[in-house]
């Protein structure tokens, strides 16, 4: 945690916070904090900067906050994934938030396990939570949108080609003759990459048709997680 | 899986292999395999080819290799990461396998902790499954050499220097003036990845002594294991 994040709801005054829960755990377990104690402190969807513990005990710390810096700049990109692992895609909601990307949107593709959505992580409070874990690793206090997309068919149909009309749309799909080290990072970009099974003919044919241009990342077959990776580390 | 992977010792004759255990699993219960099935095939350290089962069980396969192909090219990459969860090395050794990176290195450094080193990951066997994994999915034979390192000073002194007299160099290190992107991939390289509250400033030093040069991966504190993910980004 390298950011402490708290709420809108938390703020006892202008400028004092009163925060409880996993925060004050670590605040009192890892950095062993007392009446005093400064940190670094961030308001979500506000600013950044000083704050200093006033009182804490198990349960909960006041927090004198004085937040005058604003949050990174965001990377302009969207990132595209195929549901894949409810596991795989917490931590990566996680990562791209840290990265800074504007937009997730996790997709249901032909080779994604439909029980996957049943999982936890898909609640708001799941998704809530890989994006803190984010924005506190980044020191960052504005979350990306998450988008869920339960069927492909219209997503393909309506959504992707409004992508298109404002962003450079990459898909990733082995063999292409463009390689991703190639495309340069434009002011808004949109990269999609299939779940472990990749997209089928028929889903790369409907990026295609959307105006995304497909990408190869190399030779080798890599996982999903690792793809996005990739992809991501183009644009930073 | 994308290439099963068969070992020396599996051979009962020059074009046969009978292997048992997850492999074998794998095929029942995933590929749906029988006699006569079709696979793609690797011979651990060798060739790659077509597979046919001859005969299977629930114990082991009997299969028919014919191995003409040379597995994929290296990335001429040594990486170095500072100690860090089991978990996430054994996913990052996989990875790093699955890219291609030539050898790996898991370092202690200050901020790692020892720990870490008798967790299971860290056997032989521990180390080989985690290759083996990077290997399936990569479609590779050939692992990378991995080296596990419990002393920081007298590797620091005696290894490091030579790394540099005949490979480009890097250490991440946040507020670098040269930016990863504005790096080319040389002939050979090595880039060291901290663990996750980064390398000390003693540590940064003895690299920059043995002449590593710094560079930065963004504004941004990512998590060592998406830095080392940007970080081979680079270099693919």
């Amino acid at each position: 945690m390298n950011l402490l994040i708290v709420n809108r709801s938390e703020l006892v005054s202008d400028s004092t916070a009163l925060i409880s829960g996993r925060r004050v755990s670590h605040l009192n377990e890892i950095l062993d904090s007392s009446a005093g104690s400064g940190l670094k402190v961030g308001l979500l969807g506000g600013k950044r900067g000083r704050g200093v513990i006033k009182k804490i005990d198990s349960e909960s710390a006041e927090i004198d906050l004085d937040l005058t810096d604003d949050p990174p700049a965001k990377l302009p990109l969207t990132v595209i994934i195929g549901l894949c692992r409810p596991k795989v895609l917490s931590r990566l909601i996680a990562d791209l938030t840290a990265y800074g990307v504007r937009h997730i949107e996790i997709v249901q593709t032909f080779f994604g396990d439909k029980g996957y959505w049943a999982n936890g992580l898909f609640t708001p409070e799941g998704i809530s939570e890989a994006l803190l874990k984010g924005l506190e690793q980044s020191m960052d206090t504005i979350e990306p949108t998450v988008t869920l997309v339960k069927r492909f068919g219209p997503y393909s149909e309506d959504v992707l080609p409004k992508y298109s009309m404002d962003s450079k749309c990459y898909v990733a799909h082995p063999g292409s003759g463009t390689k991703l080290g190639d495309i340069a990072a434009a002011e808004q970009s949109c990269i999609a990459v299939g779940p472990e099974r990749g997209f089928t003919k028929y889903e790369v044919n409907q990026f295609l048709k959307a105006g995304f241009q497909p990408v190869s990342l190399g030779e080798r077959i890599i996982r999903t997680e690792a793809a996005v990776h990739v992809c991501v580390s183009n644009f930073l």
